[in-house]
């Protein structure tokens, strides 16, 4: 009976997710869903790639928090239209909850939308937003570990970000351990070892998004031909 | 309808969770729900506490992971009795999972009852499972804005347990601001700052725990008296 509400549950949420899908298409807009750990670094990886790609792509952003504008916050002030979600104690966002950001956003003047999950490990890989792939962050203060103890966000994201390597000579993290662990998880996940801070590793990051980007409006030009 | 769905299972779970609270107060058991983000250090703490209360407290513990034993085989390797939970995909442990874990330990030989949630800033805070009380960590990398975007767990927890501040030097962590962010949230927050890694800071939090296990002991025998 509980098995059968949060499977009734997670197929409305599919069914939105598909509508959001559609919507994005039609409009051209690629859309990735950043998730991880609370405190791994998300928005300062939203921050970097709005720096780098901002000028190459229009981007938008929807940032999902329980509560405050936080993040929001430090979106808005490169410039880059933001919309807040605040879940009201849900771990996590889901597609409805994306659609009611939409109006907030002109989706006639994006190339790009990232959606920043609310910080969590576990929940946020269940839902389906409407997006073109996922992508986690791991930090290395969080342990090699993660990957083998919380499995499905690993296995659910197109790309790892493994963040803050400038703290690598300061705590014990098995980088090879939470490698090999995440790929056999998932052998086709892309992983780019990172530092928002120093901006180490980055780069390899920009190119991989700027490639989805270009391949996804290519296939549309494609098709529209 | 969703909402009742949610409130009915809470409901239930609260019932379950007096029932093993019953159980500990009968066995005269102090009871602790550690709970934090994924890679905060609730292994090592409970580690730590192990090697500096157990000689003067019989400990048991209870490991919540979605799957796998890592944990609990660093807790059996100290000698401890020790029993796993796996929560096959739940973000939190619950009271029932704790029941069901109970007859694998020997509760008749228990002075304390060490239970380590999922990692996950968001869920374990609602569900209770007969704990005398909640305890939180908080690690420094997570970063100073933590309370504030989740204040739920801050505000179910009697400590809170500031780890790895041997990483001060090498991250942005305003101490200040998160302590003044978690005591608006509950201002009966206990507070420790603390590294499980060089062991700074930890007695106070052995102190902390000693006091709490003896004060329960000796309400206990009052009462019986």
């Amino acid at each position: 009976m509980k098995v059968t509400v949060v499977k009734n549950i997670l197929d409305a949420n599919d069914r939105i997710a598909a509508e959001n899908r559609s919507l994005f298409d039609s409009k051209g807009i690629y859309v990735i869903n950043v998730m991880s750990s609370p405190g791994a670094g998300k928005t300062s990886l939203v921050e970097r790639t709005i720096q780098a790609l901002g000028s190459r792509y229009r981007i938008g952003v929807i940032e999902g928090d329980i509560q405050d504008t936080f993040d929001a916050d430090r979106v808005a002030a490169l410039g880059t239209p933001v919309v807040q979600i605040n879940t009201g104690g849900a771990c996590h966002i889901d597609a409805n909850m994306v659609r009611e950001a939409l109006p907030g956003l002109d989706l006639d003047r994006m190339d790009l939308l990232i959606n920043e999950n609310v910080g969590n490990l576990v929940c946020p890989a269940e839902f389906a937003i409407g997006e073109n792939c996922k992508v986690m962050l791991l930090s290395v203060p969080e342990g090699a570990d993660k990957p083998a103890k919380y499995p499905s966000m690993f296995k659910e994201s197109a790309a790892l970000v493994i963040n803050k390597i400038d703290l690598m000579p300061y705590v014990d993290f098995d980088m090879a351990r939470a490698q090999r662990a995440a790929l056999t998880i998932n052998q086709d996940l892309r992983i780019f070892e990172v530092s928002c801070r120093t901006s180490e590793g980055l780069d390899a990051w920009f190119q991989w998004l700027g490639e989805r980007i270009d391949g996804f409006k290519a296939r549309r030009v494609g098709r529209a031909a």
